[in-house]
């Protein structure tokens, strides 16, 4: 018993520095906050570390980019950035079927449950969810951003593609849909792949 | 006060027959009962009827179709007959465009909130959700019918063209994803139209 009451008392006198344990929760607090209020682009990475009282160096240490703190924020059950990186090393006339095999993939994976979690949370969230603020300013912003032209911004097309894969993941997910809820996902990205690159690059008639 | 009185009175002694008040509710009982248990291929008028000790004519005559009485249990917010009827007499051809502009229009109109509502419950009620026994089993099998070959019963490709009019809701009405959100019916049309034709009639690559 003594033993032990010494044990605590010399773990308050380590060499840690007063208060680091609470370092990470103060910056994911910071975040947060400044997401919410500002949004993604309009967030720096230097503001939260000031909000948080830390050196933005370590901010990057603990969560790495602007983008990966963001989804740490909204409990990501994935790390994005290896699909959006597939995203952007696509060629431009293989994206539709880039998409529908990387995100299909996440959702059958260990990972998938977290994934529909979140999804459940932003159908239920409206507006202020920071979870769609993240897929909306980061996922999404990146496809448009590989798509857009000097005519046509992208939006239109990115939403549409969206939904498309927010109907499969609902389908067979949410609501278990069969077949398609059990089809390989090889049948997947055929049937739904086309889609999304018609979407994103294809003829989606007079707007 | 003794006015109030005696026409509380005189109204438990008119011509209506006793009970008669409870018949609708207890034909929905019975009828929510019976689709529950075994669905709506396996349900008859006459077995609810005599569940609720009703003539079936009158089941007939308070609900109409045994389709229509299937909506009301589960509290479907249109009729869905005169959509199914456009799905029926719409050319092979034209069925993706058909589906879209008629789902869409009932989700744009007053009856929309209501749809919205009950898609809300299926995404929440997991299997023994009765909506989603009615979309399956009334809406879907409704197409189904339409595009079933010899070779292909239709059923992947009728869960394909549900995902995506789910996806398509799911933008609109439940995330409002701009611009999809906004968008004019017709653009819709011009854009989902062919995906779901795809689905239905199209290559959807092998499976």
């Amino acid at each position: 018993m003594n033993e032990g009451a010494s044990g605590a008392g010399r773990s308050g006198r380590t060499g840690r520095r007063p208060g680091k344990a609470d370092t990470k929760p103060a910056i994911l607090d910071a975040a947060r906050a400044r997401f919410a209020a500002g949004g993604f682009d309009k967030t720096s990475i230097r503001a939260i570390a000031a909000d948080a009282d830390v050196d933005p160096a370590l901010v990057h240490h603990y969560f790495g980019t602007k983008q990966q703190l963001f989804a740490a924020v909204v409990n990501f059950p994935v790390d994005p950035d290896p699909t959006l990186a597939a995203v952007d090393a696509a060629p431009l006339d293989e994206l539709g079927q880039t998409i529908v095999r990387a995100v299909v993939t996440v959702w059958d994976s260990p990972a998938g449950p977290g994934v529909v979690a979140m999804v459940r949370s932003i159908f239920a969230g409206g507006d202020q969810n920071l979870a769609r603020s993240f897929l909306l300013q980061v996922v999404l912003e990146r496809v448009r951003a590989r798509i857009a032209t000097a005519d046509d911004d992208g939006r239109a097309r990115v939403s549409l593609a969206a939904a498309q894969m927010m109907g499969v993941l609902t389908a067979r997910k949410i609501i278990a849909l069969e077949p398609l809820a059990s089809m390989p996902i090889d049948a997947v990205v055929a049937a739904v792949g086309p889609s999304v690159q018609r979407y994103l690059t294809g003829d989606i008639g007079a707007r």
